[in-house]
């Protein structure tokens, strides 16, 4: 056995996402950038560009989880709240970090850097930055509090300046095996039966087909984070449902 | 003035979103379905498959707000505990309900409704049923709690039967104006002059273009419940940028 896995949270910013405007994608980036380190992504929240309500949650989540990412509001409008509400969470001040006010600087031409994107080289005291390839504006990390931008392709790659930070966890191993032909009620009893037979191993089960689309079916998703318990449950469960006379393969 | 916008809260529940497995998509449909409501959506939280840490975030969140809707985890296996969780919450028992039982009884042929299936005629005491038109298996409400399956086409179709039941409010209007040529930062002093000026309007910015696709800019979303004041907040942006030399239409 290892150390126990470090878990995580993410806290989505974005009026946008709350009305309906964006389909955010970032939550589903970091869950798999975060599975693969062997991270435990416990709790996600979306909250709006509204500073206490920002504070509230980052320091609900902060508390609980061995690290916390947040995206979005670290733009150069009005709206871009979120290093603002960062350091009122942890009550540091709000200065302007020398390193970013030189990458600001360099990226914007004369005249170009203005009050607005001077804003976004304020960084919580004490913070450090992580950087932005696409746009240059930094995001930061302060304790156990990753800041990143909302915008999905910037934030993908400031995730390649957050994972050397990160301490991984041993990695889960999952297989997927498809149930064809029936649905998941058909099947329940067998998994509840894998299931409690083996406590290490998560199975998870997802219906398919509903509705006028043709071919029902099930995929049942078997993890855990020994690979050999997790083939081992994955061939008993296969033995059960041939048994049962249902079909089912690996996919 | 109409009485305040009732307030909601969505609650997603399912290990397979915070492993990155799926990508949820019924947090972007039921906020849309409840912008055209007029009703603000306000957070929304995603949990995993774990009965105390639903329990703990419901009782949360139907406390603080008007309405709260939950999916996932109301089919017929061993991870599917939303009912339990829902009645530990409200403190009551989970019976069978004779609806439920009957619509599902229909629903399987002789031998097909195993005990797995029977799961599914649970509901919280007190709770109605939320009739579900795909897969007949009901979802149901419970005081200010909707709760629904995980299923996106079957979520959508329980939204027709729980929108009956909402208190509305006064629907929120929204203009986008298309800024081309310029970044955020370059119109981020006018817009948040703008911001300013009327304190009933709300103004996001939403750069796009970054990286090496061409064309950047920013799409400015003008939102209010008086649609003539949004109107004359949308004239007055576009007067600004105009004066500025910048580029700007609605879109």
């Amino acid at each position: 056995m290892t150390d126990a896995s470090p878990t995580a949270a993410v806290l989505i910013i974005g009026d946008e996402v709350l009305s309906g405007r964006t389909q955010d994608t970032n939550l589903n980036t970091i869950a798999r950038f975060l599975t693969a380190l062997g991270i435990d992504l416990l709790e996600a929240r979306t909250v709006g560009d509204r500073k206490a309500q920002i504070v509230d949650n980052l320091n609900a989540l902060r508390g609980n989880h061995d690290y916390v990412f947040t995206t979005g509001g670290i733009g150069p409008t009005h709206d871009d709240i979120t290093a603002d509400a960062v350091a009122t969470a942890f009550g540091v001040a709000l200065p302007e970090h020398p390193d970013a006010l030189a990458i600001l600087e360099r990226r914007y031409g004369p005249g170009e850097f203005n009050a607005a994107r001077r804003r976004m080289a304020r960084i919580p005291e004490g913070g450090s930055l992580i950087s932005n390839p696409v746009t240059d504006a930094p995001g930061f990390q302060i304790g156990n509090v990753f800041v990143m931008a909302g915008v999905p392709k910037i934030m993908t790659a400031m995730l390649e300046d957050v994972a050397p930070r990160l301490r991984t966890g041993a990695v889960v191993h999952s297989r997927t095996v498809r149930v064809s032909g029936v649905g998941e009620g058909a099947i329940a009893d067998i998994l509840t039966a894998a299931a409690q037979a083996s406590r290490e191993i998560s199975f998870g089960s997802y219906p398919f087909g509903h509705g006028s689309d043709g071919e029902i079916g099930t995929n049942l998703v078997v993890r855990g984070r020994d690979e050999a318990a997790v083939e081992a449950a994955v061939e008993a469960l296969l033995g059960e449902l041939a048994a049962a006379g249902i079909t089912a393969a690996r996919v």
